[in-house]
């Protein structure tokens, strides 16, 4: 009764951008976790302006209706699911590009553009936007604000949080701030935009983003493949190149499961059994030099390299890595994708950390890590629809674990629904509740994406 | 009476760690600033361990006793004052390097070590702390890290918000939070290391940090010298210089009155009357590269330029920008130093804007800026103990020509007593009053550098 009341409120205001159709609401109650919410939410509200979205906040607090921001979708950790008595609200069709200043080296866009388009724009200018999750052609920027993403360029260039200056934010109750600055310092009041980043949709809803660019790196771009062993080898590959003080654009390490799946994929022969590769890409005016000290030092450490000078063998090799995440579901099904981050010194030990917990609870663990800055995605293979308990309690050892190491839970992905379990554990309780009330005072009836981040599991 | 039971207090638990000397009571009234509290606080607290800081402000809490924290007190906008019934808690005797890790490129470290001692102490690993304020010598960590500052290298090298992973921090009931993580992405929960770098002390006591560190850049540094006839015009140049796509290591601005109180200062001899200086210095392996584009640039837009290749002979160019601070203080007396900050390609309307106001206002108002990144510290120049109600005006009047210009009221110093009576009209009603709540959640009593930053003014 009152689930239609809020619906009839909905379609009053914004007509046609309220879709209820079966095909969107059960479309909206997934992301790409493999998590799936119990139940089809109330609508789907496609917001065309930020009037669209300070009208579904405030039909949302009069209501008390929870509300979801989604974008397109591709998270990994259950953040953006919409469930019953939900209104999804998505931001994907508010994807203007609105200003772009390559002397000032910053843009400013509506939520919903991927980021792959953005750069296609902004590469037009000699400028981009640093942040390159894995799903960049198909994520939206807003999406990527939300979770703080990171991707493969961290390390040199990185992630989402050093690369907004400014948000345009509506508030639970339909009010809108902006927060933050175009300028590159600032440092007047508390820095709300930074609060933002990452906090998957718990504060408020982003409507806009002013972003800091970069210009176009000049020179060549140098890749740098090595065959190791296992992954450990290569794990201890990476472990020499930072040590030596290299500082690679992209540093990826892919376990002997991820070739063979990636290979089987692409329709390419299949590797030498149990090979784990090293990727490596220089960049800059000193792309050549530092390619070469890379091959010097993985070559001392037995690895079977190939240097490309090639731009276009540079990005075929690439896709090796970037086609992992398809092939992984392609060869095993669903998986629970753990985002683990440690010290970079500390990758080693944690690739012998996921071979301790594969033997120790009988599980396929293949893992592939953005070596460069640390940042580890073990999957944890299961079969059915429902996380098994042992895998659970394997991830909760290989969590514990990286906590150890000096890591944490997640790098890049979130805690959406599928890691709340453990981020008491890791922020203690005194800090979790602090968080809860921070949350709080933005969305005092609790109404922003419910259930996430901060709610208990089980 | 009560004053006297908390200082009684204190020493029963803290024993000659609280001093009370007229000496120390007087010094801890004030910063750099220029503003002195209204008279001596309570009693000075030097800590010289985390269970220090959290004894005092158990105590406070106990006795809603007010709290100020302080490191060498070089601030600009006065935050870290002290007043009467305050206690001030002296962070600057916890100066120890915990840790220094070259592979992960970080290092934890007190608060009260020396932001200069500190990277004399990372040079021997190899690599360094990028923040540069211009008191690098004499300022500590934990006062950088307060105000969120900046410095010369920005720019390229990026501000303390890029350069922390995390935070140790003693909320105001004496609790210990360890915030953010070691690994270099990490996205568990609220960014609340964010939100604390640039708060002033107003949500608690940084008692640890690990740092974000970055290799020491190899190869030669090269310094340019452009003279030009007014500081319109070097800011134009500067301008001309990001938009050929060079990014300068430092880009520094002075005007003709800057580079003769300079010059005077360094006793060197007088310039030629009425010229402004930029300073560029580039970096890394396309230093030369850059530098020679930089002084082509520079020149064709009828500057008289230096390009100096020798180390010695580039730090002593780059002195007498240096130097600017202390000369102006010789030169002038009494001046409120503003730091407003504005996208780069505004950076010569900014110019013209200040020689509008010093005309309408009949002021002088020597100004230099880090032209790199767009930021401005404009000296409004005064007589007597208290700011007259003219420069109030004119600097009034400046910071709404620098929000018009899309910029910010400050880039690097902070808002501290100085500049509070402007922060609402920057963050708005709503979102000002949306950060005193944030303030409330950690500090529920109010006694947290109360009357900084959120109070009302005047």
């Amino acid at each position: 009764m009152l689930d239609a009341r809020v619906v009839d409120r909905l379609r009053t205001v914004l007509g046609d951008r309220v879709d209820t159709s079966v095909e969107s609401l059960t479309s909206a109650q997934a992301d790409r976790s493999g998590h799936v919410s119990a139940g089809p939410p109330l609508a789907v509200v496609c917001a065309a302006s930020i009037e669209d979205v300070q009208s579904v906040m405030r039909i949302a607090t009069e209501t008390r209706t929870p509300v979801v921001a989604q974008g397109a979708r591709t998270g990994l950790a259950g953040g953006a699911n919409a469930g019953p008595g939900e209104i999804a609200l998505s931001l994907r069709a508010m994807d203007r590009v609105l200003e772009v200043r390559p002397d000032d080296l910053l843009a400013v866009v509506e939520p919903g553009i991927l980021n792959g388009d953005l750069n296609a724009m902004l590469a037009e200018h000699g400028v981009w936007w640093a942040p390159d999750p894995a799903s960049r052609a198909i994520s939206t920027v807003g999406g990527n604000i939300a979770t703080g993403a990171g991707g493969l360029l961290c390390a040199k260039y990185g992630a989402v949080r050093d690369a907004v200056l400014g948000l345009d934010v509506v508030l639970a109750d339909g009010r809108l701030l902006h927060l933050g600055h175009r300028s590159v310092k600032g440092v007047t009041g508390l820095d709300l935009t930074s609060l933002f980043v990452g906090s998957e949709g718990t504060l408020g809803v982003v409507v806009g983003a002013t972003l800091k660019l970069r210009r176009i790196v000049a020179g060549e771009t140098l890749t740098i493949v090595a065959t190791f062993p296992g992954a450990g080898d290569a794990a201890a590959g990476s472990a020499a190149v930072m040590a030596a003080g290299v500082q690679p654009a992209i540093m990826e390490l892919m376990d002997a499961t991820c070739v063979s799946a990636t290979r089987a994929y692409l329709g390419l022969e299949p590797p030498a059994s149990g090979a784990a590769l090293l990727i490596v890409q220089t960049d800059g005016p000193a792309a050549r030099a530092e390619a070469e000290q890379v091959a010097d030092v993985l070559r001392g450490l037995g690895g079977d390299v190939t240097l490309s000078r090639d731009a276009s063998e540079s990005e075929q090799l690439l896709a090796v890595r970037r086609a992992v995440n398809p092939a992984l579901q392609q060869s095993f099904g669903t998986a629970l994708i753990e985002d683990v981050s440690v010290p970079r010194s500390a990758l080693p030990a944690m690739f012998d950390e996921i071979v301790r917990v594969e033997r120790e609870y009988e599980l396929r663990i293949p893992a592939f890590a953005h070596a460069g800055d640390g940042n580890l995605h073990p999957h944890f293979v299961f079969s059915g629809d429902q996380v098994p308990d042992i895998v659970w309690d394997a991830a909760d050892d290989l969590f514990r674990s990286a906590l150890r190491l000096g890591g944490t839970l997640t790098g890049e992905h979130g805690i959406g629904v599928l890691k709340r379990r453990w981020l008491a554990d890791e922020l203690g309780d005194d800090q979790w509740e602090l968080q809860r009330q921070i949350k709080a005072v933005f969305d005092p009836l609790g109404i922003l994406n419910p259930g996430k981040v901060f709610a208990p599991s089980h």
